[in-house]
């Protein structure tokens, strides 16, 4: 694909899981541009925490993230920190996409899994049910507010082939990631994500 | 206080938890003006399935909800809907105050348990843990957003005394229900909530 040597790869639509130790970097690359990928953390040696939306823009006072911003858990604790950025918008309001999410907003009416079925089946070895999948980070995915009336749009992504985001480990975690499903976050396109982990001493 | 007979007080800085049947409607008011009340709702039947920010906003394309909305699970059901809004502004992307808010936002050295812990011990009797508390459906409470710089604030409530906003129930329900513990959200005052249930057949 549009780049070379990644860690790995994750096809268009489709999602992964892996664990991510303490000191460790994820660089989650868009490969050709305009794609979204959705991220999910867990404590790996207790999943009952996970990363938390609510907790991370009320510390942060802020809805767009990016480098320097830690992503807190549902007990308030930091499991991954953005080290680097080359977009600078990322969503984390709205939940992955999903059989629902194309029903409802889309009228498919043999939907798609979306990246909430990746990411169910991708987390399912290691204990994690689709029940205690959250609100996800969601990785150059373009969310514009209208402040007066709070209207959100759905717009393409910023990103362009080769931009990127890395995120180091507070934390052993179990991190889930896709390549996004939904047409609209995508600007018309299903592609493919990339991504690198690297050991904690890696320069950025 | 400032207004008479609702079916429960919730004293300033507390918290309750009730069941709720399909077709009964929840009527929450600010008797006093100027303060939030955090409300979490449950399937009675199983309660891993609880609302869902996440999947609310995506499906409204809105962050303020009001008359009309429907509250969706994490399993994309209808849980709440709102059916009387007289303020028109309530937050949904913030999880409840707790502990580590006051530790975090306010450097406090012995926080109080805040809307977290008050809905925690609420929501225990039910079987439902901590870790099960998501983000909340906050009345009342204000954060404009910069639409820009996403910068978010909490703003005083725009409720005036005797304000109130009504669900009707779509499915039996557990509700979680606090008087909101942070000085920010209440504009420097901790004040009680009130709140009416309503059988099925009620007119507004």
């Amino acid at each position: 694909m549009c780049e070379a040597h990644p860690t790995g790869e994750i096809p268009p639509r489709s999602g992964v899981a892996f664990t991510l130790d303490r000191g460790q970097r994820l660089t989650v690359i868009d490969p050709c541009g305009e794609q979204v990928a959705d991220l999910l953390a867990y404590n790996r040696h207790d999943i009952g925490e996970v990363l938390s939306s609510g907790r991370t823009l009320d510390y942060a006072s802020r809805i767009y993230l990016t480098t320097g911003d830690p992503l807190y858990s549902n007990r308030s604790n930091v499991l991954l920190t953005i080290v680097a950025d080359t977009v600078g918008r990322h969503d984390f309001l709205l939940t992955p996409c999903s059989k629902d999410t194309f029903r409802i907003i889309y009228g498919d009416t043999d939907p798609h899994r979306g990246c909430f079925g990746n990411l169910a089946a991708a987390l399912k070895p290691y204990g994690i049910g689709p029940d205690q999948i959250p609100v996800a980070f969601n990785c150059f995915m373009n969310v514009p507010i209208d402040a007066a009336t709070g209207a959100i749009t759905v717009a393409p992504p910023l990103s362009r082939a080769g931009d990127h985001i890395t995120f180091e480990a507070q934390q052993d975690l179990v991190i889930g990631l896709t390549a996004c499903s939904a047409l609209q976050s995508n600007n018309g396109r299903f592609k493919p994500i990339h991504y690198r982990i690297d050991p904690a001493t890696a320069a950025l």
